[in-house]
């Protein structure tokens, strides 16, 4: 871990100190986001060290030609790649001529950054020495809106710290940008219209191939001293637009650009002059002015914590952590929209291309559905059903027929957007948590049209594919699963990983009950259906048989489940035995030597006690945990949450607390050396859930709710709000014990085993 | 396969008409070579058409940075690839002013391609239409001097088919060439100076990086109708060097332009002036003129085939391809340079990069060794032993220790050239090769120096190598080998592949015999060695105790060993229950479906019972043949040849004689469509196995040479050499019997069982 360099604050994350060896992973830690698109935190003005530049619009990728060092079989010739989109948020600046450039300057003083949480806003402000007698204070201020997704709003305000300062400000759009991940250095878009004058900026691109189309749009309003508005001159050259302006101030005035800016889809524009549509937002904007623009988007971010928030007592750096976890995962979806979906990297990087892993289903499903309510969560169950065909086609790719159906490992569109062998084509317990997230979203939502109307066509695909994957082994007489990669990656090609089976299994049986159930509550639709995917009578029996007849590795001697065949083959030493220079093991390692090792990536049988939890017996989960956990090195970002999960299940308390502080502050504090790259989003679901399902103790067992408070005792509090079925749940648990309150239940609700009532305190 | 396009002759390749779409494929099969250097088979005129330009020089490579998908740790950053260098083969001509382009003209006749083995020459003949009035004839005779590595010959003659036709010569050397293969489009010449005049071309470069110094040079001579010798206009542009001509023709008259050309090794030079070198070279060429040098050259030829010439009667298909296999092998490798070694496309192409595979000892060798005897086989080895202190960096990097030594799976300094985790870190059977190889030097040649001076040091590296990368499984109670590719790369990072036990097992135990040896027999260089490779007698033990506690997987009811740990659970359909359309499966398959398949891509448990005969019985070989062959698909090229040993062995001679052919006619009748790359070289050597191994039965056992040979139906007749310590055998085997003749044998030599003695038939 890098030394942390972040202050402690319950609601912000500041930094103070100019270090140019931060500039990276603070532009990753600041980034902005409004669900419609998000942007790393850039300087606004010229900045000639090492950066990385990003601004991204949700939704918007291009297919970019595979690359591979040795191709096989099965690998997408193209596949999705989140796209760099031009730069709408650059101030260029000159003072007395003088290039305001924090890489070359005299002394930087009082530099300070601050992403306040609470409101979504990001400030920044330093004083700089350009040159002898020539010293300025910049302060600026930045929001993506919560309101207006293609809105964006910076304040960037000049004060002169010596008489006869003339500032130049050059607030441009530049379309010149690439990705640094590019395969073939491939240009992405393609600029067909520029237009500048004193309305505004707005540069029409599309991208390549995938056709969406894009104006990146802005305008700026330059005042003076004497809050007088200066004219700017308007310059459009090639792919670079810019509104200029000179203020003259004296010592202590201060010059103020105001920037209104973001993109327009005009794909999703229903007029046929976006331009004037354009104008119409920003027009909107500045009639309405910074600060009105400013409170309302603030309104937003009060109403996702009024819901959303989680109050750690008496431990600031955890208090600050969830907060920030809460707050990137806004950032990054709002569940408006079936189309998008929440990117490991979210909008503050590109690394991994794509935008959805079954990291989704099985990480950040609950805290939408729990946070932001069912509707949101149906929107994410939509977007698998809405690529249904797709996974059938990448399932054809790989030799499967008749409507099985394989999602891919990553994705943006339902095509694949990964190639390396043991992943794209092994990894398939993925499909498994697809399955799993429709059974989820029913019985914590109660929500039964999900799957007559999209669920029931999903389920049958999967178990069409498990039922297909399979195969009978002769020597065992039950049914096996060869050649897969389990959610620890650090095994490939491994025959019978137990999660997989389990999952497969239930799959299988989950359908068949499924189906049942549709034929006995809604005929009208099964028949459909029946008739539709051409599902016979023969085929779900086989499923049912299938399952019970499916086999899982077990240790000859004790109660244990094996993570796959050979496992006690290994040279079983513990993560404990290893010298500290040999970690993390990924990074010091070759692949062959730990594969053979027994060191767990992530959760791996322990993700079928997660997800099955009600299937296992405590001490078998105890059983399972003080195998597993010792060899694991929780070398993935998904890791920690589930493992603080089940030990606070297992009431070890202090495990429980480290695995939270890990999972919890993994960007803050840099656990994996890589936060320049961009954040980890989707495990940020998981520092929730290790909360609400670890520390609150929530579970759904049987048709109803429970929960098992469990507080640290580094902790005097800490409370959560869940939006379960009709009502708001409020959880609050002290050193006094826990109070659960409700709003209009409508199904019963437990703590340690005891029901709760509406509005009752426990 | 595609249809076979070539005529059948017991010495010659033929290829007649034109057909554009063989020109890439005949580039490849009418290649040259002599050890030092070669070409495809590409025009000398200018071509407009499809054509892959190929010239390489043995041994010079470049250093390409590596290009994967996915990094992994170990991989080499960059590794050493086979070059395409300057083309000194080209002469353009116009004929009136237009340019002769079979590419483009208006009719070609008589098209003919022929190449002569027993003479090592190429000719190629056709009369074409260039435009109304317009036409030639025109014949090139090429070779590549197997008396001088240096120096190539062309004659090129045009005889006019009309009167007053100006002929044009443009003969030129040409530095702009790149690799097909390249990863990143860099350039791998740097040309440093050139030289154009009346006595010859020459165009000095070196290769980047790796700096190996080369002039390319030709000299030209121009000789019209009546014998005269034609001045020629010398123009040097940059890296394109020329000597022009006109000659003037009636019908019927002929110009020839003869070429002497080639790659002079600067850097191997021993004089300061390497341009006066060349010059001499060129001198001494053209003194002897063109008849005297092809003379010569075809002395070296005849004598190469009066060793290693096999002869077959009665079946002129099976006659022309061992004879071209025998004819590239010895174009790909002479043996006289211990730094070269036996690239899979020899000079024919530049697919795979590196030069080295464990084709080289566990295929090549034999053949080598047979038929050139014990010192190019001896080359061979020290190859490998020059390369030992890079084998055991190799193992370094992948988290190996004190001495281990894991050679390359692809290499050409010693460093490895290959980048898929499955292979690069995992197929380590392929060290296994090199200790067998020292093993089957020993024992054929007699020849017990090697061991000392350098066999030990390398077998000491190998063993520590399996010492380490073997672990002890608790569960099973013995050592195990975890994560392997075994010589079926259909399976990747299996447990326990028998082959790879075996043989790891069979290097600990030689290895340790072979110490105790050396101790007993040479006291002076035990010592020495182990002190320099600081061996101690507990590290002997170890090394023994492990191989007597190898684990090997085996069915649990059949005297059948399994090809690795849960070959049972697999579909265990038969490859005649595959559909046609699903061959070959590595076209056809995605790699998982591959894998978890019971299918085999070359012998691999058979490997073992072909390199370990005497250890197995042979109802053991007819139980794991009959088990296995059935689940081989053969879709390596090294595959056939090992299975047509064993069905000879096992009298299975149907079998036996359809696996010949598959592997003697890989390239001439295209069985894996994809002979436009080049030819496969190192498996032409398991051709010839399967002739002398299998139906000639010869096999060493108890440190006698044994033979037992069985006839083809297909065959009347078959007889070849072998050069065996002090003496040569010849082995003529008709419907009659055998006829085995040695002259002055030192070692006892069996025909089925029976002694024969000096000079004796059988």
């Amino acid at each position: 871990m890098s030394t942390p360099y972040l202050k402690t604050d319950p609601w912000k994350i500041i930094e103070e100190g100019f270090d140019p060896n931060h500039v990276k992973s603070s532009e990753s830690i600041f980034s902005l986001g409004n669900g419609a698109m998000g942007q790393r935190a850039n300087f606004e003005e010229h900045y000639s060290g090492e950066t990385f530049q990003g601004s991204y619009i949700g939704g918007v990728y291009y297919p970019d030609k595979t690359r591979v060092g040795w191709w096989k079989n099965g690998y997408p010739e193209y596949f999705a790649k989140v796209l760099n989109a031009p730069n709408w948020i650059g101030i260029d600046v000159h003072v007395n001529g003088i290039r305001l450039d924090l890489n070359n300057c005299l002394e930087i003083q009082n530099f300070r950054r601050e992403l306040d949480m609470k409101n979504g806003v990001y400030h920044r402000s330093f004083t700089v020495q350009l040159e002898k007698n020539c010293a300025i204070e910049v302060h600026s201020t930045r929001f993506l809106s919560m309101v207006t997704g293609a809105l964006g709003v910076i304040q960037y305000s000049i004060k002169a710290l010596q008489d006869n300062t003339t500032l130049e400000f050059d607030s441009y759009i530049e379309g010149q940008i690439t990705n640094q991940d590019s395969n073939w250095n491939d240009p992405f878009w393609e600029h067909t219209n520029q237009h500048a004058s004193a309305e505004g900026l707005a540069l029409f691109s599309h991208t390549l191939k995938t056709h969406f189309k894009i104006c990146t749009y802005a305008h700026t309003e330059f005042v003076d001293a004497r809050g007088a508005i200066i004219a700017a001159e308007c310059t459009s050259e090639e792919q670079r637009l810019s509104q200029k302006a000179i203020v003259t101030l004296q010592q202590g005035e201060i010059g103020t650009a105001t920037k209104f800016g973001g993109y327009f889809r005009c794909d999703k524009s229903s007029e046929s002059t976006p331009l004037s549509e354009v104008k119409e937002l920003l027009a909107a904007a500045q009639n309405q002015g910074f600060e009105t623009v400013k409170t309302a988007h603030q309104e937003v971010w009060s109403e996702v914590w009024k819901q959303s928030d989680i109050l750690i007592e008496g431990d600031e750096k955890a208090q600050q952590a969830i907060r920030f976890n809460i707050f990137q995962l806004n950032q990054t979806y709002n569940g408006k929209d079936p189309k998008l979906n929440i990117g490991p990297k979210g909008f503050t990087g590109e690394k991994y291309g794509g935008s959805t892993y079954w990291d989704t289903e099985a990480y950040c499903l609950p805290f939408y559905m729990a946070t932001k309510g069912a509707e949101v969560a149906r929107n994410l169950l939509k977007y698998r059903y809405d690529q249904l065909y797709k996974a059938i086609e990448n399932a054809e790719r790989l030799g499967f027929s008749g409507g099985a159906a394989l999602y891919p490992m990553v994705t943006m569109n339902g095509e694949e957007c990964h190639n390396e062998w043991e992943i794209t084509f092994e990894e398939i317990h993925r499909n498994g948590a697809i399955a799993y997230a429709i059974y989820n979203y029913e019985r914590f939502t109660g929500d039964k049209t999900y799957l007559p109307e999209m669920g029931m066509e999903v389920l049958v695909g999967i178990a069409r594919f498990w039922a297909q994957r399979v195969n009978f082994s002769e020597a065992k007489g039950l049914y096996v699963i060869l050649g897969v990669t389990g959610p620890n990656e650090y095994e490939n090609n491994v025959n019978n990983n137990w999660y997989t089976n389990y999952i497969a299994q239930w799959c299988l049986l989950y359908t068949t009950e499924m189906w049942e159930r549709l034929q006995v509550e809604n005929q009208q639709v099964f028949k459909t259906l029946a008739s539709k995917l051409k599902v016979r009578k023969e085929e779900v029996q086989s499923w049912q048989s299938i399952a019970n007849q499916m086999y899982f590795p077990k240790h000859p001697e004790k109660d244990l489940f094996l993570q796959n065949d050979g496992f006690l083959d290994k040279e079983l030493q513990t993560v404990e035995q290893l010298p500290a220079a040999d970690r993390p093991i990924n990074q010091h390692w070759s692949w062959d030597r730990i594969l053979r090792s027994p060191y767990i990536k992530q959760a791996d049988v322990l993700q079928g006690f997660y997800f099955f939890q009600e299937h296992f017996t405590m001490e078998a989960l105890q059983t399972h945990f003080d195998y597993y956990e010792p060899f694991t090195v929780h070398e993935s970002s998904l890791s920690p949450c589930v493992h603080a999960i089940l030990a606070a299940r297992l009431e070890k308390m202090e495990q429980a607390y480290a695995f939270y502080l890990r999972t919890a502050r993994l960007d803050l504090d840099d656990y994996n050396k890589e936060v320049d790259e961009g954040l980890h989003i989707t495990s940020m679901a998981g520092t929730w859930m290790s909360i609400v399902e670890g520390f609150g103790g929530m579970q759904m067992k049987d048709g109803a709710l429970h929960f098992s408070p469990k507080l640290p005792q580094q902790w005097k509090a800490f409370s959560f709000k869940i939006l379960y079925r009709n009502a708001i749940i409020t959880v609050r648990v002290d050193q006094a014990g826990t109070r659960i309150h409700s709003s209009g239940a409508t199904t019963s609700i437990f703590c340690n085993g005891a029901p709760i009532t509406v509005n009752s305190d426990v």
